[in-house]
């Protein structure tokens, strides 16, 4: 992976241009809160898609370059939001912006980056993008209002939970991958398999996410572990637990669960039973099986340095630590 | 005002069904609170202004139906955030979202409300409105983090005042009237001249408003009287007061504005200092400058009962007491 990233650096750091150069609100506050966030370390996992799959698909040029900083304003515009939706406290190792400007901040930054790659996009006079931008943005808020209906479901089934990540994750990451082949103009089945491509990526992402959201280490991680099952999110591991274990540790489980803010011993206990009944197993198998399904999706492609750096991308987002 | 309203029921009616038709989302609980936020009887000036525009310009078609919903969903969304920032309680005399479905959902839905908006707007494949819809967005959340940024701020001018009002209200008051013309294929001056009234219309609208805020009756306003105080906001009557009344007075007011958190019995102070300083008179006063300003800007148009309408809405927005 350390190759690709080192093989798509050149157009990466346009990238970056292109997000710093975007900050230019007259409103202070805006480009420091937007700026805190967007230098934290974050992995820019949807501009290098975007980047590989112009690359792919034909070459790239100054829109991708706009395109991928676009998509990484929305990604973090939802990152502004989740943070307050979910009171967090750190993100990518250091305070969250709401724990430095409060929640106020965070929220109407957020709208602002939203508003900042929709001004964008629509500079660009292109329908296709358009519309594609601003249907992904409607289904990232119809996913995120899904796991919030879902918060502390005990009965959330494994489709509902797909359902959940691939709005509020895969379709962006799906999205960036479909941009690359927009612009040059490929034909529509091979921008729909880019966009499967990106969708069974993202499924993959989110799974091994919230795989290591009880596996992880803190310090690589960013945040503290566990954080789901406190803020009531039912996610794969636990979801099949909930499917396997006896009903004497389903009881106890839904305790933890509805408690919401538990002891540090709750977590090592949920985490021995998923060890237990194979549920990280089963959990990182799902996100292989995702990644698997996304290196396919290539098939209709040429064998490429960048077809190969797709499939290296979907090895790494199922067998990353952080 | 009554005339207008009823003038122009058919369109507002078919912008009602719009409405309610555009409020699709597969998960329920969306539709659940826009609908309650949507039906708590705002008044739906926006779709009024874009309505009237229209006709002035040529006649209304069913774009502009799209349109005047969409504006509603734009100023839908703003509210939902906004009673997120403002831990407010009541929204028009009833609960407002947040305290029915929590933050989360309130934060949750405004930004699927907004991004309802641009698909919709994506999908009338129209530039100029996807620019003009775009652009105001981003200057609205500039507005509405100005006003945080200047949040308690004793300092604060008339002229950063009127800046964050022109941006987090005129701007899509202003956008309402333009879109109206730039259906109806109007030349860029009389565009223009529609958008100059709705700026200055907005601003009427928003010191009015501030205005209000003191003066109103708890009942019609439809919340609690003395709000922008208790939450930091300083706006017109304050900055004048603030401007006029004596240091001893002035140092009496920091302690109130700083606490946050008062007494009724400071709020009945401070609109007496208000009364006796004449600081609610100069906001009124100031209110209908820019009303008569938007007046002003219609001169352009030839004589006609919906510039006539315009100018009633201009009057009305300065002299309603909620």
């Amino acid at each position: 992976m350390d190759q690709v990233w080192s093989h798509y650096k050149e157009a990466l750091d346009e990238v970056e241009e292109q997000i710093k150069k975007g900050l230019d609100s007259e409103v202070p506050l805006i480009n420091q809160v937007a700026y805190h966030i967007l230098n934290s370390g974050g992995k820019r996992i949807r501009p290098l898609l975007l980047i590989i799959s112009a690359q792919l698909c034909s070459s790239i040029d100054k829109r991708h370059i706009m395109l991928a900083g676009m998509t990484e304003f929305i990604h973090t515009a939802t990152l502004l939001h989740d943070d307050v939706l979910d009171n967090a406290e750190i993100r990518r190792g250091i305070p969250a912006a709401r724990m430095l400007w409060g929640n106020q901040a965070s929220i109407l930054v957020g709208d602002y980056l939203y508003t900042l790659a929709v001004c964008q996009a629509v500079k660009m006079e292109n329908f296709e993008i358009n519309y594609l931008l601003s249907t992904t943005c409607r289904r990232m808020s119809e996913g995120e209002t899904l796991q919030l209906v879902h918060s502390r479901d005990l009965n959330l089934t494994e489709a509902t939970y797909l359902q959940i990540i691939e709005y509020k994750t895969a379709a962006l990451l799906s999205a960036s991958c479909k941009l690359g082949g927009i612009i040059g103009s490929e034909s529509d089945e091979r921008k729909e398999a880019l966009s499967r491509y990106g969708r069974n990526l993202g499924i993959a992402f989110q799974v091994a996410d919230d795989t290591l959201d009880y596996v992880a280490d803190r310090a690589r991680l960013g945040k503290t572990p566990g954080r789901d099952i406190k803020e009531g999110k039912v996610t794969l591991p636990l979801l099949h637990l909930l499917q396997h274990c006896s009903s004497k540790e389903k009881t106890e489980l839904k305790k933890i669960i509805k408690k919401g803010a538990y002891r540090k011993k709750d977590l090592s206990q949920v985490i021995e039973l998923m060890e237990r009944y194979g549920s990280i197993t089963y959990a990182r198998q799902k996100a292989q099986d995702y990644a698997n399904r996304a290196k396919n999706d290539l098939a209709i492609f040429n064998d490429s340095i960048h077809r190969q750096a797709l499939c290296s991308v979907a090895d790494y987002v199922v067998r990353r630590d952080h």
